[in-house]
């Protein structure tokens, strides 16, 4: 999407493949800054460093830095030990781990010399696919919200979002905003609430940013908000993403999903998950009992990032210094509280026989 | 309650009534500063600049503010200008208005002489009819939390509450916080979970704080975390003050305590309300079609205070320039989603007969 009035990936090849570019995520929203990843190790730390973040982006990012490693030395040793690196940069990524094998299958077969530029070509591949499942998301999710802004004429339709299921973190669109950029684009008047998202702030800090150098009007609220403003008829639609769906529909998202889920319910407003085919767990059907939700450091609980009025940037203790802090960074929304999935293959009920006639291959 | 092992109220006098003593709440969590409060001045800025919170000392400190003018000049002129300075520092404040009109009542008919002395002593009653509401508030909800903890021996009761409904918002005791200092001080096993209150992080700074300098064992969590711990029976009881109540019971209190309590709901947690009676407001009966929300500054959405590395407390900016926020600062919850009201009279179900029971004579 854009940035400033110019179009960008959040990852793309430079310079004739010299350079992998990406957005230094951790600097938004104060700083917008491009970073060039050389080599296998700048990829792994890019990783690592959470520069990427999304499951999606941290797949490309794995993929390039295959290519940049193989770019050194493409020997079947060093297609191994980069796959362990990039592995080992985010053990808990699915994605990374999947994109990363795409590649070995794809170059492993090939001649030494081949290896580097096949890796090339088939990471590019990868994005584009990861592009075109999210404007599939978006085309979909774009019927919806017109659909409700022939029902209101005369104004913005008001979406609220939680956390960032935008194009940061992805290559290009997102899965939750895409509608929304798809709808902006077409004409359609769209407003977004977007929660802060506490502990990390990826509403505030991402979702915000990236609407507002796309042209998206939005408004921050406080995680708290969302209920009061459903209450009020003030939203018309939630859209959220989804890191893990059961078969049947459960949504295991950002921690909070769940509580806007029950607010929505609650006030009759609709509430759509958003999400890619390979986030489905087929072998799941109780995802409050059967997914792990992962404790992540007190630390982000307790420390805000921000920036002082002399522009610097800090991180800030906000607890009193004798209190813990708990993290659970994800939970987990019951399908029974989920209006519809929208995927790259359409929009259907959250239940197992909505995703399956989605997708009756599997 | 205790800070550092010592027993404090919020608001005292010292040296025979030269000066009123508060607790300077805009530095905590991180300084614990006594401040002196030697006229008139002193009290409207202490109430202007938020030093002191939470409507009952909001309304001590006006009452003690009287004393102080009147101490100066208590004339009937000076009565006045006084009631209205004090009354102007917080115009929302309904018990500012009320705790200064109590002192004005007492003291207007007696000789000019003798105003300052009886102002003293009516603030000292004010401020002993609180904290006797408060204890009250306590003992009766007590014997809830030691009736879960007869049914699960062995282990602490988790208790979940919003924002700051602690001995920080009244003279001692406090009402949310009351059932849980007053189970802990007689051996009831109690953990808090404290919702972190975002956007000006009450519960963060003020109730992990006095909770702490208690020795209440507490978990700080953003306020997305409580629905997923509901979820997997962490949550023994949700309890939580209330700014303004409705006959039939419904809760208007700061806001995102309608989404925990939706939460408790769904998964079958008991929600309580801790209030004093001057709370309910008789009159109204559909509290989200009737009570309106204060919208606050988008500023406290958008900066947030906390201490650097090196102790300074500063203020950073946590959102892209470009980008608006909304505040409202409180929503209802509607008496459905509540199990009870606990109050100074006792405990009663969140419906009209049920409030009616514990004031009849309203």
């Amino acid at each position: 999407m854009k940035v400033g009035g110019k179009h960008y990936r959040t990852i793309y090849p430079v310079e004739d493949g010299q350079f992998v570019e990406v957005i230094d995520q951790t600097r938004l929203p104060h700083e917008f800054v491009l970073m060039r990843l050389a080599c296998l190790d700048d990829a792994v730390r890019a990783i690592s460093d959470m520069i990427v973040r999304g499951a999606p982006l941290i797949g490309a990012t794995g993929a390039y830095g295959m290519a940049l490693a193989l770019r050194g030395q493409a020997t079947t040793d060093s297609l191994e030990a980069a796959r362990a690196r990039l592995v080992a940069a985010r053990p808990t990524a699915v994605n990374l781990r999947w994109a990363v094998d795409e590649i070995v299958a794809a170059v492993a077969p090939l001649p030494v010399d081949e290896r580097a530029a096949a890796a090339f070509r088939c990471a590019a591949e990868l994005c584009d696919e990861d592009v075109a499942s999210c404007a599939a998301i978006g085309e979909h999710g774009k019927q919806i919200l017109a659909e409700l802004a022939r029902k209101n004429p005369g104004r913005p339709i008001n979406v609220l979002t939680h956390c960032n299921a935008g194009w940061l973190a992805t290559v290009d669109f997102g899965t939750a905003l895409a509608p929304i950029y798809k709808a902006h684009d077409a004409g359609i008047p769209v407003h977004v609430w977007v929660d802060e998202t506490r502990p990390r702030n990826q509403g505030a800090s991402l979702t915000a940013w990236e609407l507002g150098e796309h042209g998206v009007p939005h408004t921050v609220i406080a995680d708290n908000a969302g209920g009061h403003l459903m209450q009020h008829g003030q939203v018309d639609a939630c859209i959220v993403g989804s890191d893990r769906t059961t078969a049947n529909g459960d949504v295991c998202n950002k921690v909070g999903t769940y509580l806007k889920a029950l607010a929505a319910k609650d006030c009759g407003v609709p509430f759509y998950a958003a999400l890619t085919g390979p986030t489905i767990d087929w072998e799941l059907s109780d995802g409050v009992a059967q997914i792990p939700i992962e404790e992540r450091s007190a630390d982000e609980v307790r420390f805000m990032r921000g920036r002082t009025p002399s522009g610097d940037l800090v991180k800030v203790d906000i607890l009193p210094e004798a209190s813990k802090a708990a993290n659970p960074a994800f939970d987990v929304t019951p399908a029974r509280l989920v209006t519809g999935i929208i995927s790259e293959r359409g929009v259907c009920p959250a239940t197992a026989e909505g995703l399956r006639r989605l997708y009756p291959e599997i």
